[in-house]
């Protein structure tokens, strides 16, 4: 447990370095920023160190004795009066306490499984709504995937609001942020992992298709796909619709192909 | 096509009709406030009648030409300046096209369909976030659902919000707002419809239980489900996940679970 939380003024260098974090989005120099008492919840379970921790005045009655005793004697720990706290946040309703976590991304090879199953990567390319990637990092997480790469020109996945998205779905599993198409081909070539493409628009259905060590492409749209990877890809999977709509979004397409791919492999 | 759009002041009653419709969210008087050429041109293509359509100035420039002659005679068209207009839509980024449109609600009867296949019924109990609303809409269309019903103390399907997350599903097939527990239960009964409710934390899975004719009742959580819905319900269906998570959002476990009904119909 940190030493009782110390008061802080409204230009205190923890606010700025809390809003510099939340603001980057991406992982800096080591730590990811989350907020609300159950992000922070999950961090903790997940076994991640906290390095600071913030709370409004409010948050700290709420919150602080559930949270304080959890975290390490070497975070620092800092209360400021609601207004400045909610400055430096980044969602509209700020939940009274944030933190900076000592986090580090996951490597490719990391995202494609030890081998105790068939690999199953799900791989945001050209996604630029982080609501649609936390969609994508909650169903990979419920629907056991190896990892979540996302490309470079893709919204980061340590972005506030795809990590709160994800409800912590960040803390579970292996996340990789600015991939290249080129290194992901060849991690798959390397692996013997197919790439597959989801379209909209073509393609063959998913039956039968998922149960092997696969790469799934899951673009916002054939633009966002980067052209190396499209050829790159073995087929091209649809889901097959009652009516053709314009496309679902590309965070609930992808949770169905995940899902699909879970029943597959326990042979549901 | 309507008389060339005549501009208007920000006084003008045409701004307020709109400002009122779009707050009011459900259809106020058997109109349906839309905004942007997509979902316009949706309506259009679906043999909606606009029955006035308001453009700002840019708007107008940009879609005129394509959407006015589309548009009935009798329709009546305004121009405002960009200020104005934005003062009277919902959204964030408006699209310089609105128009309210002549819609009245499907009977509970039609969601059920016409016999020809069995019933496919997605029942939002609870539900208060359009978006997630909108996504369930937009998944319903998808699959081939015979309609949404909404319960009352759940956010409209006709949320202007809602509408513009289906991207025009309202447009497509049966959909039902503010009916009560007792009537689905009492429609389901008479049709030999099973009544089932999905849940993220324990029943059985959905294998070979979702292609007779069905009613899938979809909450945000268990308190959003009315419990007489919950005692009538003769099922309850989990989606099987490889981790315990928190659930997926309702919008993305409904569309898993509609797409999962679908490929059960069709027998893939």
């Amino acid at each position: 447990m940190p030493t009782e939380p110390s008061p802080i003024g409204r230009h205190h260098a923890l606010l700025t370095e809390f809003r510099r974090v939340f603001k980057a989005g991406p992982i800096e120099g080591g730590l990811l920023a989350i907020e609300g008492p159950r992000l922070i919840g999950e961090a903790l379970r997940s076994g991640y160190r906290i390095q600071k921790i913030l709370f409004s005045q409010g948050g700290l009655e709420h919150h602080g004795t559930k949270l304080l005793p959890q975290v390490s004697k070497h975070a620092t720990a800092g209360v400021a009066d609601d207004r400045s706290f909610a400055s430096a946040m980044d969602s509209e309703h700020p939940q009274g306490v944030a933190a900076l976590v000592e986090y580090v991304p996951a490597s490719l090879e990391q995202a494609f499984g030890d081998g105790t199953a068939p690999a199953l990567v799900a791989l945001a390319a050209g996604l630029q709504d982080p609501g649609n990637l936390g969609t994508l990092l909650r169903a990979a997480d419920a629907f056991g995937a190896t990892g979540l790469v996302a490309l470079t020109d893709t919204v980061s996945p340590f972005h506030a609001k795809a990590v709160r998205a994800s409800a912590g779905s960040v803390f579970h599993y292996p996340v990789v942020a600015k991939a290249s198409a080129a290194e992901v081909i060849a991690a798959c070539e390397a692996r013997g992992v197919a790439l597959l493409a989801a379209s909209a628009r073509a393609g063959a259905g998913p039956a039968g298709r998922l149960d092997g060590p696969i790469c799934l492409i899951i673009g916002q749209e054939a633009a966002g796909v980067p052209r190396e990877l499209q050829r790159a890809a073995t087929a091209t999977i649809e889901i097959p619709m009652a009516r053709e709509i314009e496309s679902l979004n590309a965070g609930v397409a992808g949770a169905i192909l995940l899902y699909e791919a879970a029943r597959q492999r326990a042979g549901r």
